[in-house]
């Protein structure tokens, strides 16, 4: 059956190798300026996210300040520290071992936020499950991500602080949520495979041991049989070759 | 300067085509069944998704019972209900003509959740902000929901539920979170616009006026005017044409 609708299969590949291929990049920002049309097209792919009753939630702070950046650093290494000693004691040195961050090493840091009070307080789609904003926000990060993986660009998202402190080191209102801490740079290699991956610390789940059929719970119980065998085929691809598609 | 890294120019077309012509759609599901291939595809895109330590919080619940599917509709239909009320008078009226879901019209429903348990209570990235699982299968549902757009499928997300009803309605344990209930389907066409937008709720907001630099409220002061006036450009593009690149 034709669909008029879907992309050829070159587009679909492409649109798969930035979803495959995207990297949470930490160690490996070049010190390259990022073009301004380059920012400016994922940003606008930012700005075309889903929102829940259209309500575009988000505001975009861009870093470039070095004396900005080594606030935001000194924050992380704060939280970082304290991080440190949560995990038992035979996670906690593979734990200080790990680069979490490249916010000195990256040319651009990017604050995407979310403004809750945006267009009022009743939201289409929002009155029942109050989070829904917060994820529209989520989703601009994703929309961002891959854009600038297709611009050659690497971005790391950086999570390890005190709310309050993030906010206060960019002058962010305690009422606007600081959804994601971004770190944007060109890079001298996307990695083939996720950096906790690599290093032993968890594995890539079988996709098709997480899908439930019409309840919770419910695995493939052989009606499903060739979409289950489906998945399996197309997850040993992507870990045999590395990338998807070859 | 040369960016091995960039993809090709049509690459980069097309997944800017995924991003900025993907809907939110409702009401125009057709019968068609969606492909085991298909299927598979777009589900490893969402696997493939980045999450927080590599924990991979989410589970793929997929409903095609037409049992399953109309108590869906039930709960959606009762919290629906309620959420008009909520409304002030003048927008009641709008809100009750919208179609804000296709539960029995997609083929194939799936309720992406977040088991925040899933590696353990210590995870790395999520130490300082709690809600960061829950963003990771965020990041799922975009990456999804780009895949189908290049699959030629549409995806609706559906919000309207209280959460309890809807676990109980998948046999869901309360401790998992339901982040999002997608329809999923074939579609006679997508819009050129986004439904709310289309019907004057409220307007696309101009992206330049949402950046901030170095500090939240810090307008562009000049350093920035070259950004500015590429993403003013780029919006009007996109508002002229509808969809981009053309």
């Amino acid at each position: 059956m034709e669909n008029q609708h879907a992309f050829s299969e070159a587009e679909r590949a492409a649109v798969y190798r930035a979803i495959f291929n995207r990297r949470d990049v930490r160690g490996q920002f070049l010190p390259d300026p990022v073009a301004d049309d380059q920012l400016a097209r994922i940003l606008m792919a930012a700005h075309h996210a889903p929102s829940v009753g259209f309500m575009q939630p988000w505001n975009f702070l861009l870093v470039r300040s070095s004396t900005v950046k080594q606030r935001v650093h000194d924050i992380f290494a704060q939280a970082n520290a304290e991080a440190a000693t949560m995990f038992p004691d035979e996670k906690r040195e593979i734990y200080s071992q790990l680069k979490l961050q490249g916010i000195l090493d990256a040319p651009v840091n990017l604050c995407i936020t979310c403004d809750r009070s945006r267009s009022g307080p009743v939201v289409i789609g929002r009155t029942h499950i109050p989070t829904m904003d917060l994820y529209s926000s989520v989703c601009a990060v994703q929309n961002l991500w891959l854009a600038a993986r297709a611009e050659g660009l690497g971005v790391g998202w950086v999570s390890i602080f005190h709310e309050k402190a993030l906010q206060d080191a960019l002058g962010i209102p305690h009422h606007i949520v600081p959804i994601a801490y971004l770190c944007i740079g060109h890079v001298s290699h996307f990695k083939d495979q996720p950096e906790l991956e690599k290093a032993g610390w968890l594995p890539r789940l079988p996709v098709a041991d997480l899908l439930w059929h019409e309840q919770w719970g419910a695995a493939d119980s052989g009606e499903n049989e060739a979409l289950t065998a489906k998945l399996r085929e197309l997850q040993q691809a992507v870990q045999e070759r590395g990338i998807y598609p070859a």
